[in-house]
């Protein structure tokens, strides 16, 4: 039975920790956080577990077999290289880690001692997604893939909103499409007194034509989460604030014939408007799915749907969209 | 009682033949296309008006006061040019036309001439609109502009989906903010053997930290027309798929406050999340509104809502949108 | 060519004026109207149209083979009667007529002489009514008919709101369900000052088990139009308020067993939720589809799709309802 | 400091018991439930609560002062009566008993014992309900009250969808409308093998010619919880689906005038439509407010908001409704 450990008992953390806990094929053994309210409520929500502020502790705890880290970004590589280091298998929290070449590092270090290392994208383990994946071999060629994630909040201190809400699609784009980024551009402003973007444009090319752009935002009035990708023969749309319907897939497009007959130039546009179909989704709980996945990738000695390539692919943008921002919407090529 | 000619009877043609021609204040007289099916539907459509297949006797009938074009983009400068200098009102198609400069030496012509020059930014003159810029004082400081205009369908063949759909949204963004453009940076792609881009996302710097962007499609399985504008003490959204409830006032907002008290820094984010007020919007048709304008305005020698000027500012960023897409996403200042 | 003539040219009768007019299977000769001005309005509307306002004239006209009845209610049973004893062929606005004795004179009439009776019984005729029917079979044995038609506005003074719009969802029911009415229920209320009930609920008790269910009102502050149809094996939703997806069908239901093994009794309910298609309807006026089957009808010697028994069997529930009301709920027989 | 006993873990009593374990004016002592896998769940949900399989020793332990009752409906009475009895306050899960004379049986031994007897009408205790409260003043003369509650599933063995489903509404109503019920008119039907009715319909006179009317349903393909309160100066609808925006407030109306001037009748309405609001609902959980409220009112012993009138007036509306469904139809005098 593996043994687990989590580090950092925030946001987050109680919701890992409630799975891990209730899952019959591990056993949770240990919690980190530095703040000592939270290792209280820890102690409560989870009867029977260590709790301990000592991160270092946690880490090397001999009867751990794995590590689930859910703490600030910027100390998600440091914690992660030092489990991978103690020999425990590492599910971290998304994003990855704060730089390109971390995620790198980690890597190697995963691969060379054979061990397990997963990044928590968990709408990747959401039924919708896993409906889009099985659905995108019908779309044909992609066009292009379109994603708002909106609120009226949490404004962070120390990330922007790119940092915050873009991994979640860049995700999902890179799950369901698989095609190279080649560049990004990306712009946005600071509001109301933020030091960091609070809303942002991201438009990525992709291989073959294809374009993916995101909209990311802690400052609108109303919540968005939607997903559109569109290709050659059908088009989806995910609204994950519907309370039901939210997958539709549309059979629906448009061709377009040019020809230049008789020496005068012609444009023939068709266009297709099918059924809609909304498939039934079972309602599962996408971190339950991702528990039980890290457990049997680690079990099975197999590769996670969500492995440090995808982690890294993620971070690539991220880092590469921060430095358009910098530069005033530059373009920046991967 | 102001004598009328309208030039071009193909999609739009009709519904300013059809409210020119019931407005009590002034005689659609002249009909002009190239097309003799157009010509007989025009003659249909109004009965006793005079239809002509020369564009250049219509610009420059005796009996003509005020020439309406609603033809091809490309020709829009050349029509209106030849219709000033035959000492016409105008009242042109959006965009005004294919240039900067072609706007200035419209401008120049009609000043020179003191006739009125309009430009066809209907929206403007919808009552959502006008309600919005009634509402725009109570917004406080403009925080950003965020506008969908998308669709399955209408392809153009010679223009980009920039300048078919977003004069709408820049007409609408110059209306009620009186900001300069500083800057545009503008993605797109060619999909479903399109020559021109049929997507498009565009970025604007406003002045004093505001921005705005556009996202404009003709390739997208749902119809979206959706405009929020955010300002530091209210918000607005306008969506105009809904059939009621048009317009939303949000009196939502955030607020951030640093401190460095005691050598640490702190961030402290209030979020206000108050009533959403829907204002009732009469039911009249935009363009109605709109024919009466261009009549008053000429009676009373005004400046239109919807000048020269206006259709400058929108022309201004389509050509440097265009300019970024061309060099991919290249910051173009203005 | 079909020679026709309309009588009542107020808030319908331009309708089909239009779109008898501009079909080309026949010739639209003759409007009349008891008011001037309306008649003004028709010779403006319908160029070359002999407009009278006598209705006898109109009825006994020679040179007209149908007779199109847009007049209000109570006058139906005159007028067609009278067109029918003239020999001309009728299409009768809904409700039929103002009684089931009524409508049974009519019927008995037009069989006599080989005439074709119709009713306006337009919804049929739409995509999504269409389309409902075809899917019909797929819904397995009937549950139930669910109807919300709700607004604000437009109280009448002479009829209740049971007569003006429940004829729209009882010809819906009719021509969907296959099921003789065997008992109505009706509740309403006379508000804001009105003298007839301004919202009303009729509940039917249909043959098998199966049962519908009308809400009817001129008093809602949002509009509906929604039917649902259940059956053991789908259901569909028709929701004329949205602008696209209007029709929705679920391959979803529920199944019970019962059991009472070793003394126990236990119930046992499977769920099914499947997947929810929205076929794609077609664009097209549901008016122009009618005027085609009318013309249809004649020239075959068919049976419309909404023949005087249509129109009876809608008039048959009104006339139960309306006594129902009177009588405080009171259930009526069939 | 409050000692509290729950009898009844099944659906509901989980929820009590985590907000009357997590409030601190509280002590959640004791769970009772004939079920061993359920006083498992219990002992394990709540740390060092006593768990019984004996209701009797739960209604008489010395140490308890009040016991929440979360049993099936047939047993809310015996369980009520003998807690009362053993002189505990009292909160019964919604409805109050199986019978109008329970109802009242349970009132007078509270009563006569000056002890607070309270029913769970939950939906009185959310944010929302709350608003409509303080907004119902606004309405002018209750015109009517519509309520459509509909979902696919949870088909009950032993008692009807009205039993089921319509006490929340009823509760609503009685809480916002202080006008007697005059008479009950339900029908409905039984589907898919149920033994009880499945869907229903009830409509009720209320005095001042006010109505209402409750959709009521396990067997609807999408889920629905709406309720209109119209009145003739505002209208008010409360979707519970929406995420957002759950209450809106309409300025609109309808006004008429009836006049006999010149011996003609003539009928003039006049139709408003003002702005709509949707008021700001704070984000509290409902069950949470009415603990507060169960034990401030036994505190300060004052009247819940929800007391044992208000669960009688519901039951003695669900019992006529109840005798109308099975004579089919019959109107039943209150």
């Amino acid at each position: 039975m593996l043994r687990v450990g989590i580090i950092g008992y925030g946001y987050w953390g109680p919701n890992l920790a409630r799975n891990f806990h209730r899952h019959p094929g591990c056993q949770l053994k240990l919690i980190a956080d530095l703040d000592l309210g939270r290792l209280q409520k820890a102690a409560a929500d989870v009867p029977g577990v260590h709790v301990t502020a000592s991160v270092n502790d946690a880490v090397n705890a001999r009867d751990i077999d794995a590590i689930i880290i859910a703490t600030p970004i910027r100390t998600h590589f440091r914690i992660a290289l030092a489990a991978l280091k103690a020999d425990k298998h590492v599910l971290v929290e998304k994003p990855m880690a704060a730089s390109v070449s971390d995620c790198e590092t980690l890597i190697a270090e995963a691969e060379r001692r054979g061990l397990t290392l997963m990044v928590d994208h968990t709408f990747l383990f959401t039924e919708a997604v896993q409906t889009m994946k099985k659905l995108a071999v019908e779309l044909g060629d992609l066009y292009y893939f379109d994603s708002v994630r909106a609120n009226l909040g949490l404004f962070q201190r120390d990330v922007s909103v790119v940092w915050d809400l873009a991994p979640h699609d860049l995700a999902i784009l890179h799950y369901l499409v698989e095609l190279p980024v080649d560049a990004v551009t990306a712009t946005g402003a600071c509001h109301a007194g933020s030091r960091v973007p609070n809303i942002a444009y991201l438009s990525l090319e992709l291989g073959g034509g294809a374009m993916a752009h995101f909209h990311v935002s802690w400052l609108s009035p109303v919540k968005s989460r939607r997903i559109v990708v569109a290709g050659s023969r059908k088009m989806m749309v995910f609204d994950d604030i519907e309370t039901s319907e939210k997958l539709k897939v549309y059979d629906s497009g448009v061709s377009i014939k040019h020809d230049n007959e008789d020496g005068e130039y012609r444009m023939q546009v068709d266009y297709r408007t099918g059924d809609m179909v909304s498939p039934a989704l079972a309602n599962r709980e996408a971190l339950q799915s991702e528990v039980e996945h890290f457990l049997r990738c680690i079990d099975r000695q197999e590769k996670p749907l969500s492995d440090g390539q995808g982690g890294l692919a993620v971070v690539r943008v991220l880092e590469a969209a921060q430095r358009s921002l910098e530069r005033n919407g530059e373009r920046v090529l991967l």
